[in-house]
């Protein structure tokens, strides 16, 4: 186990009807006046927005409205906020929706006291001092921002995807209230679970680590396909839901990286150039493709882990080897309506130099294996189809 | 799942080699006088205590020091050492040690602020509005006092032993360092192991809770299971160390109660009548006798949680019963050297008696099973011999 540090000061509300209570944790605070943050409009079908405005009218606080944040969340959109929220003056940020929702309110809290461009934290030229105080009501369980420091934001402009890490923008308060999700689209809970659980098996298959955590990793796996299988049968299934929920939360709040070197996150840099290539890609699509064929690709490095992973998440019996795990693991991404492979996501094999060139701009990556731009290519290669 | 609030703000710094840095973090929040509480010099046998005072010392941190605290820790030293506290004018406490210092720290750093005798927060008359901040070095794992806000004292003069909750005392910064306890008698990692395991068991025998978190919970029990054997054996290995360590920490860091009722907490105060009978027998020991005898008395009613514990535990094939899961449970104590049987611990029968009436000045309690007194005394029978 290597040495680390863990801090993780958000307090997470968690369960069915807490949506309500945003406004008195607020209110608790002595905040007087936020900038409530939405994307495109959901949150005035399923209920939330009129819960969230009606607890901050109960609990006297005022609000300002930024609202149209997309899927991959574009740095315009939060310049806007920026500007709304100095004009107006406000004393906290509050996220509605959800991951990217909830990153571009990191980036609008850190870029309030920031005079230069805040764009500046991605690319690593500002390290965050300062930012305003961020609550979260989530609405969409995936990608575990409710409860850690990070965010990630395109830069329409120079077309690149990158993320910043702050203590300062851990939410203070992040309400998860299961029920909310009831109505979210099939695939959005399949892309869900595939983005938690490929963030888990990024530390997993970090070569450090240890058994606690291993097992504490395993513990989350299996819970999140258990539940994903229950939610696509039954979507008001709560059980499974909250189970799902937490699961998400606990897949990157720190807890799964402990004693690790940090993880090998190569899967998320070679996802990046699927999506930018192609902005149709969700995140979570993208995964389900590259993650495989990154295993496929270094498996004589993680036998070992893949081995326990066939055994203690997926489940297999008899003789178990590093190529039946991920055949089971695409398996299983298939049987939840997945795809696995760059064909099926509309690339032609003529793409695969495109995408190797993208990725390549942050290469060499990766701890398991040092990913150079000849490893890319092979990875996209095992990919295809 | 039921409802929950999560909140735990400590920054927990692991590793070896991380003793030395406790000066650099008190002085990063800007104090620059602080209380040293430590127990009876075991900490000037193994170095921890030389390390923490040069820290300290080049870090430019006056201390007063206040020594002396004893295993299952009094009132009166808590008195004393807020009394220093108050006259030396000190901004923060520091302290080294295990559980007992800690729980010790917990209530002196409350009861710096209040006017009346700290005792009150004990015994529910004070509810802790504010307290000193608190730093620890941690050398011995066990209760997870070094990441919660709980702390357990006696009151010598009405031999009560209680217990106090407060979001004010959790440790600010709690350094775990591993290598420190690789001296530590043998007895005490087997108590420590029992304690933990039991902190773990009280939440995963209560009926509510979640599906996740019950796998949480194996994952964190096998490896203090799996790691007491390794430590017996080899009082110097680093990683069975670090996951013992770690897993006492995540056992009552609020992780494992996550979504339950708050656990049955009976076997802790059916062990607590015991230690105060006979103040000789340590925490651990009692809750190695009195828990199997609990689970005996209830395993109807956590029938397929002990079933579930006996496989995924315990490891147990082929045709796994209540009492299989129960009886392996006392043999692996046995293995690793505890008492299973009050008998064992130097008790007569005619002791059943005032055992019974101690327990009961608390009863009724229980979760899974309400206790009333004759409930108690049949406890305290199956756990005789």
């Amino acid at each position: 186990m290597k040495n680390f540090v863990f801090h993780n000061p958000t307090k997470l509300v968690f369960g069915a009807g807490t949506v309500e209570q945003i406004g008195q944790y607020i209110k608790k605070d002595g905040i007087k006046k936020i900038l409530l943050l939405y994307g495109t409009g959901s949150i005035k079908k399923n209920g939330v927005y009129e819960k969230v405005v009606r607890s901050l009218y109960e609990n006297g606080i005022e609000k300002v409205e930024v609202s149209g944040v997309r899927p991959n969340p574009v740095l315009s959109k939060v310049h806007e906020a920026i500007d709304v929220a100095r004009k107006e003056n406000v004393e906290a940020i509050l996220a509605v929706g959800g991951g990217s929702v909830v990153d571009s309110a990191k980036a609008i809290a850190a870029g309030f006291y920031y005079e230069g461009d805040i764009w500046d934290a991605f690319i690593g030229k500002y390290n965050v001092k300062k930012a305003l105080p961020l609550y979260v009501v989530l609405t969409m369980s995936a990608t575990g921002t409710e409860m850690n420091g990070n965010a990630v934001v395109t830069n329409e402009q120079t077309k690149e995807k990158f993320y910043f890490s702050s203590k300062h923008v851990f939410p203070v308060v992040s309400i998860v209230d299961p029920t909310v999700q009831y109505s979210l689209p099939k695939e959005q809970v399949v892309y869900g679970a595939i983005d938690a659980i490929s963030h888990v098996m990024e530390y997993y298959f970090d070569v450090s680590g240890s058994n606690l955590i291993d097992r504490v990793d395993e513990a989350i796996l299996v819970t999140l396909m258990e539940t994903t299988e229950a939610i696509l049968k039954n979507p008001t299934d709560y059980e499974a839901r909250a189970n799902f929920c937490l699961a998400t939360t606990l897949a990157l709040n720190g807890l799964t990286g402990l004693g690790t070197d940090g993880g090998d996150w190569s899967s998320h840099e070679l996802e990046h150039a699927v999506s930018a290539l192609n902005p149709d890609v969700a995140h979570g699509a993208g995964l389900a493709v590259v993650f495989p064929a990154w295993l496929e690709y270094v498996s004589d490095l993680v036998g070992e882990k893949l081995i326990k992973f066939g055994k203690n998440v997926l489940k297999l019996r008899g003789n178990v080897t590093t190529q039946r795990t991920i055949k089971a693991l695409r398996a299983w991404y298939k049987s939840i309506g997945a795809p696995t492979s760059l064909k099926e996501l509309g690339f032609a094999k003529s793409d695969i130099e495109e995408l190797t060139n993208i990725a390549a701009k942050h290469a060499p990556f990766g701890t398991v294996k040092e990913l150079k731009v000849d490893d890319i290519r092979k990875i996209y290669e095992i990919a295809y189809e």
